[in-house]
C-alpha cells in the first residue's frame, strides 16, 4: 500500500517557460527509458521477487522513489508550458517567426489533449506501454536489465542537460543525472552482491550448461567482412565466465539443411505443387499410449 | 550488402508437429527479446557506430548472424504446425478432447492469417515493433543491453527448452542455448575492453559529474518498509565506479516545493479559480535582444 | 444496411488553407476522442444492444450520424492542406521563415503517405486503433461512457476553435460544438431515462451488493497529505446511490497481508532461496470428484 | 513524493491455484479499464490539477490508493499461477485432458515472458499503454471520465466474480467491488460539488454557447430507420441543462455541399485531370500585411 | 452523409452457437485484411479522390457497402457467443472436457469487455489500427492494394469456411465469398480502365522515368543461392511496362562506398574516437544567400 | 544464413546535411511501406513459400536486396543528422529563425533517442511493426501485396525526391526509383508467370466457386448517389476472371434479416428485459452423440 505527500522529491522551478523543451522532456516521461518505464519496471519486480530480504527490500525502495519522478517530470512540462502559444491561430503566429517556430516544435497533444499538461507518451506523441518493461523473476537477467536502464535513462538525461540553459530546468537535471549514476552503481553493486551471495553467476539462467551443445557456447562467426572483429578479448582467452574459451570462426560454413517449410494443409490454399507429400499429422501419444486410449474410448465406430 | 544462402546455420529438424508449442516459440521470434529484436538492435547498433574498427566488426558479425536465427525459428514453427487441427471445424473438434485441447491451444493467426507459417508477434499474438530496440550510439549503454537481451532471451529459451520433448527441437535450442552462453560472455567481454581500451568507464555516459549534485549521487533513499534494504553493499562501502562512498538515507524527507501545475491559458479550459494569477509568456530574449529585433523589424505597428 | 450521398451533412470551406491546422485538426479525427471513436463505439453499442426498441434506435441515429463527421473533418484536412509547402525542399523553405515554420509545424505523412489528405490518426501521427471505444453491453455503463465522450470531443473542439481565425473553418466548428452540445444533453437525458423506466439503477452493475463487502463501499481513504479531501460531499451525508452513507477514513491502515509470490517453479528460474518450500499444483477437483475421476480413467499405471 | 509498505491494502489469498483465471484477471491489471489506467488516469488528472484545495486532494487520495490496487492484483495473479502446468511438454498436456485445457486457456507469456508473475497486459496480452487515460485539465470531463472508468471497472469485477469460485478470490473481488461501488458515488458527488460550487455547469466546456450554431444544439437526426428513437425525453422537453429545448428531426437532409478534395500539388501524384484547376496557396498574411513584408525582405529579387 | 436501415445485407442465422469459431471470426472484423480495413480504406481513398465521376463514384458504393458487412460479422459473432460457458469458473469447466477445451479457445475479452459482443480486434485480440489502411491518393497504386487487400480477405473466408460446419455460418461466408470474387474482379477491371483512359499507366507513379538512373531498373541482383531465380520472365524478354527489358546479375558486386555514420556532435555521446574529425553544420544558404542575409540581419553582432 | 559485406549497395554521399529531410526519410525505412516492411515482408514469403524453384528463389534474392536498403536509408540519415542543430538551447535556437525552423521540424528522438542516428520508425515516430507485412503462404495474393507495396513504395519515393535537391540525395533516391520500377515489373511479371505455369488463376484463391453464392459475385450494389458508378467495365461485359458477367445493382435492397444480438448471459450484465428469452446452451453434439457420450462417462449424477 502507498502513501503519499504533495511536496516532491526535489524542486521544479524553472526561470521561464520553454514549449519547445517541454515536448523533449516528455521522452523523460513516457519514452522506452522513461520514469514511467523505470517506475512499473521495479515495481513489477519487486512484486514478482520470490526471495523476501534485502534484495526485494531494494527493488521496492527504488521503484517507490522513481513513481515520485514521473511527478517531477509531469509537473516540469506543465510549468514549461505556462504561456506557450497554444492556441494563437497558425496566421497570428506566422507573423512572428518566433512563435511561429515554437509553434511548430510543439507537441499539439499538450494543449489538445491534455490542456497544457504532460502526457503518458514519449516526444514524438507514441503512447508509453507495458512491453517496456522487464520483469523475468531472474534477478540477475533483471538487474542487468537495470543498469541498461539507468544508463540509457542518464545519456538521455544528459543530452537533454544540453538542450537547454534555464537555471531551474538544469537545477532539476543535475539531480536526476546524480539519482542515475547512483543508480548505475546501484545495480552494478547488486550484481556483485548476488554472485558473492552464490544466488546466481555470469550465465542466466544459471542451468543447462550439459545440455546445451558446448562446441557453439564458445565462438564468433564471422559473416561480415569487416577486418577487425578478431581483435578483442571476445575472441581470444577466457570468457567472463571463467569457463570457456572464446574462439573466432573466420570462415563458418552453414551447419544446418536447406531451409523450407513442411508440406501445407491444402484448406490453408498456400500455393504448393505435392512435391513433397501429404502433411503428417501431429502425434501426441504413441503406440495406442495415453492419448490413443483416450480417442478410442470417445470414437463411437471403434 | 548482404547475400543468402538456403542452408540455415543449424539443423532443424522436429520428429513430430507440435501446434501448441509453435504458438510459444512465436515469443523467441517477435517477443520483446526475440530474434527479431536482437537482429534489429545489433544492425541499428552497427549502422550507428561512429568508431572503426573491432567495436564495430563485432556488432556486424553478430547482428548477421541473428536475421539467420529469425529464419531457423521461423522455419520450426511452420514444421511444428505440419498438420495442426487448424482447418478441423469446432464440432468435430469438441469429439476429441486431445483435438479440442490442441485448438485452444494454437495461435488461430497461424492459420488464418498465414496460412501454417510463423507471424513476426510473440506467442500472445502481438506483433514485433521496432521501439524494442535500443541503438543510443554510446558503446557502454548498448553493450549493457546487449548483456541483457542476450540474459533474457537464454533465459526464455531456458524455459521453452522444458516444453517440449521433441529431441529435435530441443536439438534447435540446444544450439540456441550454447549461443545465448556465448553472446552474453561476448558483451560482457565487450564492455571490458572498452575500459581496457580507455573508451568508457562505469557509468554513462562519463560526463558531466562535475554538473550533477554530487551529494544526491550516492544513497539509498528508504521509501519502503522492508526492513533489509540496508543489508547489501549498494548501501555501504564504495561504489563500482570506485569514486563514490555508498550510503543509505533511512527516514529520507522530501527535497521539494508542492507539486502544482502553473496558471493555465484560459482558452485551454482547464478549471481553475484565478488564485495563482495569469500565465507568464515564454521568455526566449531579453531585453530587446536578439530576438527583440526581429519582432520589431516585422511588427508594421512599432 | 447503409446508404451514402455525397452532400455532406455541413459546408465544408475553409476561405485559406492552413496546414499547420490541418495537422492539429487530426486529432478531431483520429485521437483518442475523435469522430472515428464515436462513429465505432456508438455503432458497437448499437450492434450490440440486447433491447429492442428507443435506446438501439437512438444509438443507431447518432452513430450514422458521426461517420459523417469523419467525412467533414477529413474533407476539411484536404481543404486545408490546398497548396502547402509539402513538396518544397528543406533548402528552399528555409529562405522563408514563414514556410520554414510552416513545414515544421506540418504533419509529414498528410504528403509522403496520403498525398495531401487526412490520415486515421491523431495530431501526433499516432494510429487511430479499436482500443479506444467502448461497449460493454450494459446501457448505463456504456451512456456514462458516452457522456464522457462527448463532453471531452466538446472540449478539444472548443480548444481548436481558439487556434484558427479562418471563418470557413470556424463556421464547421460552430456546427461541431453546437452538436456537441445536443450529444451531451442527449446522453444525460437518456441515462435520466434509464432510471425513470426502472431499467438501469445509480451503480454499475446494478447487482451484487449483497455479496461485496459493504463497510468499504462507503469511505474516502486518506492516502495523501493534502488537508482538504474531507471538504467535499463525497466525505458526508448520503450518496447520490441514496443507500450509502460517505465516510473519510482520516489514517488507514492496510488491512492484508503482505506482499509475496508463492514458491516458484524451479523450470522458470524465477531467482528462489527455497524458503517458502514447493509450489502447491492446482486443484480443479476434490477428493477424487469429476476431474479425478478422469485423471483415474485416462491414466494407465493406476 | 510517495512511501510504501509491502503491507497490502487487502488480503490476497486464493484458496486454490487456477491459472486460466488468472489470464482473465489480467483485464484488470493491464485492460482499458483495468488498475494501471485508474491509477495513471488519477495522478495525471491530480498533477494536472490547477485548482489547489478539496478537489486535487480528493483525487491524490484515490490515485494513491489504486496504485495499490495494481499490487493486490498482480500479487493475485501470481498466487493463481503457483503450480501452473505452465513448464509441462505438449506430449505430456495431452495425456491429461485437464491438464490440456488448462495449458490452452493459459497466458503462455505469464511463463516464458515473466517467470510465474503477472504482465502489464490485458487478458489477450495486449500490454497497456498510456492512451487509455483522460486528463484533460477540465475537472467536469475528466470526472465524468472517472465516472465512467469506475463503471466499467464494477462491471468487468462483476462478471470475473462469476467466473471463479475460489472463496479467497472472491474475497478480493468483493472488497474490489465495494472500493468501485464507493467510486461511483464518489465521482457522481463530486460532479454535484462541482456544480454546487459554481465552477462547472452540464456542458463541457461552459462557454462558447453564442459561437456555436444554436439552431444544431437541439434535435436528433433521425438516420437509421428505427421506429422509437423519437420516444425518449432526448427528443422532448427540456434538455439536462435547462437551456435548450429537445428536438427530434425525423427527415433530415444533408446541410454541406459536395463531398471533394482540392486541386491536387501536382508532385504529389494524386492522380487528376486538372477540371479543379491549379491549387491555392496557403496566406497567412493579406495585402502586403506582416508576413508579406517578411517575404519581401529575405527575397533578394525584389 | 449516411442513412442506416436496420435490415442487414445479408441473413446472418447461425444454427447453433460456437464460442470456438466466435473468436477466429475476429479476424474477419479487426484484423490487418478485415472489414475494418475494407470499409475505411474505401472511404479514405474515396473521400480522398480527386476526380470526380466515375472512379469517385465507384470507391463511395464499395465503402458503403463494407460498413455494411461490419455490421454482419459483429452480429454474426454476438450470435456464435449465445449461451458461451463464459461465466463458468474455471473448476466447473474442468469437469467437462468439452466446456474446458471450449474455454481455452475462446476470446476472455468478448465476455469480460464486450459483454458477448464482437471486439474491434483481430483473432489475438489485438485492436484494429489506422495503420492498416491504404489511400495514397493515386488511383492505380491504390486499386492495386484493393486488389491485395480483397484477395487476401477471399482467402480468409475461404479459410475460414473449412473450420465451421454450421449451415447458418456456412451461408453468410458463402455471400462473403461470391462478394470477394466480384470485389477482385472490380478492382482488375478499374486498373484496366485506368489504363484504357490513359489516365495511369503500368508503374507507379508514372513520372520520373528520365530522373531514375535507367540502368537499375531492369535487373534482378541474384543474392540469395537459389538454382533457379533465372527461371522465371522477370530474368528474361520484355517487361510488363512494355519498355525494359528484363536482366539476371548472375554476381553482383556492391556499387556503393563503405558503411559509416558521420562525425557525432560530442553532446550526443556517441562513442567516438575522433578519427573523423569534427561534423560539419547544415548549410542552408551559400556563399551569403538568402538564408545568409537573414542571419545578418538578426545577428547583433554583425 | 546469410553474409554480410560493408560496402553498400550504392553510395550514400549527401552533399550537405539537412535534419528536417532526415525526419522525412524515416518513412522510407519505418513506414508501412518502408524498406523494413519490404525485407521482412519477402523474408517471410520466402520462408513460407511451400514451393521449392523459381519462385522461392527469386523471393529469397530480392529479401535479400532490401534489407541493404534498410541499411542504405539508416545510412543516409545519420549523414543528415551530421552538425544538426540538435543540442541547441531553444533560446539560442530562438535567436535564428533558420535554427528555429529547422529545430521545430526535426525528429527530437533522431537526437535523445539514437544520438543522431535512424529509429525503426516512421516519419511521424510511430514504430514499425511486424502487422505491416503480408505472407499468407498464397503466391498469388502475396505478390499482388508486393505490386501494391512497391507502387506504394515508389510512390512515396517520387514525392520524396522533391523534397531535396541536394544531388547526393537525390542520387540515392534515382536508384532507389529505379530498383522500385524493376520491382513493379518484376512482381506483375511473376504473377503473368503464375497463370502461364497454371499454378494460380485470377481469383484467390482458386477454390469454392461452386460454394460460394454465384449470384452475388457479379454485381455492384449502388449505395451511394454519385451518378457515374455504373459508367465503368466494372458494371458491364465480362470480368477479369473470364466467366462472370459484371453487373450493376441499381436500387439495391438488403437481403438480410433485422439486425440484433441473441439473449445475453445474465451474468454479463448486458441491459436486457427479457423479450427475447433466455439464451440457448452451444450444442457441439446432436442427439447423444460422440460429444454427449463423453459428458455422459464424466458426469457422475448420470
Amino acid at each position: 500500500m502507498f502513501r503519499h505527500t504533495d511536496h516532491m522529491q526535489f524542486d521544479i522551478a524553472p526561470e521561464n517557460p520553454d514549449p519547445v523543451f517541454a515536448r523533449k522532456l516528455q521522452e523523460l516521461i513516457g519514452g522506452t527509458f522513461g520514469e514511467m518505464t523505470v517506475t512499473m519496471q521495479y515495481f513489477m519486480q519487486g512484486w514478482n521477487c520470490r526471495m523476501k530480504g534485502k534484495y526485494k527490500d531494494l527493488i521496492m525502495d527504488v521503484a517507490t522513489e522513481e513513481i515520485g519522478h514521473v511527478e517531477m517530470i509531469a509537473t516540469m512540462v506543465a510549468r514549461l508550458l505556462e504561456g506557450a502559444p497554444a492556441t494563437e491561430s497558425t496566421k497570428n503566429a506566422m507573423g512572428d517567426p518566433v512563435v511561429a517556430a515554437v509553434m511548430g516544435g510543439m507537441d499539439p497533444q499538450q494543449a489538445i489533449v491534455s490542456g497544457g499538461g504532460a502526457l503518458l507518451a514519449n516526444s514524438n506523441g507514441v503512447p508509453w506501454n507495458g512491453s517496456y518493461i522487464v520483469a523475468s523473476g531472474n534477478l540477475l537477467a533483471d538487474f542487468r536489465s537495470n543498469v541498461s536502464l539507468e544508463s540509457q535513462g542518464r545519456l538521455q538525461t544528459a543530452r537533454l542537460f544540453h538542450m537547454t540553459d534555464d537555471p531551474g530546468v538544469k537545477a532539476m537535471l543535475r539531480f536526476n543525472l546524480a539519482r542515475d549514476t547512483y543508480h548505475q552503481n546501484l545495480w552494478l553493486a547488486a550484481i556483485e552482491e548476488l554472485k558473492a551471495d552464490g544466488i546466481e553467476d555470469t550465465i542466466v539462467p544459471n542451468d543447462l550448461f550439459d545440455e546445451e551443445f558446448a562446441e557453439h557456447a564458445t565462438s564468433l562467426w564471422h559473416l561480415s567482412d569487416g577486418a577487425d572483429a578478431d581483435k578483442g578479448r571476445w575472441a581470444h582467452g577466457t570468457a567472463p565466465d571463467g569457463i570457456h574459451q572464446n574462439g573466432f570462426l573466420a570462415n563458418p560454413e552453414p551447419l544446418g539443411n536447406v531451409q523450407a517449410g513442411p508440406p501445407p494443409d491444402p484448406k490453408l490454399y498456400a500455393t504448393y505443387d505435392g512435391a513433397m507429400g501429404e502433411p503428417r499429422a501431429a502425434a501426441f501419444g504413441t503406440e495406442k499410449g495415453v492419448v490413443g486410449k483416450i480417442k478410442d474410448a470417445v470414437d463411437p465406430t471403434s
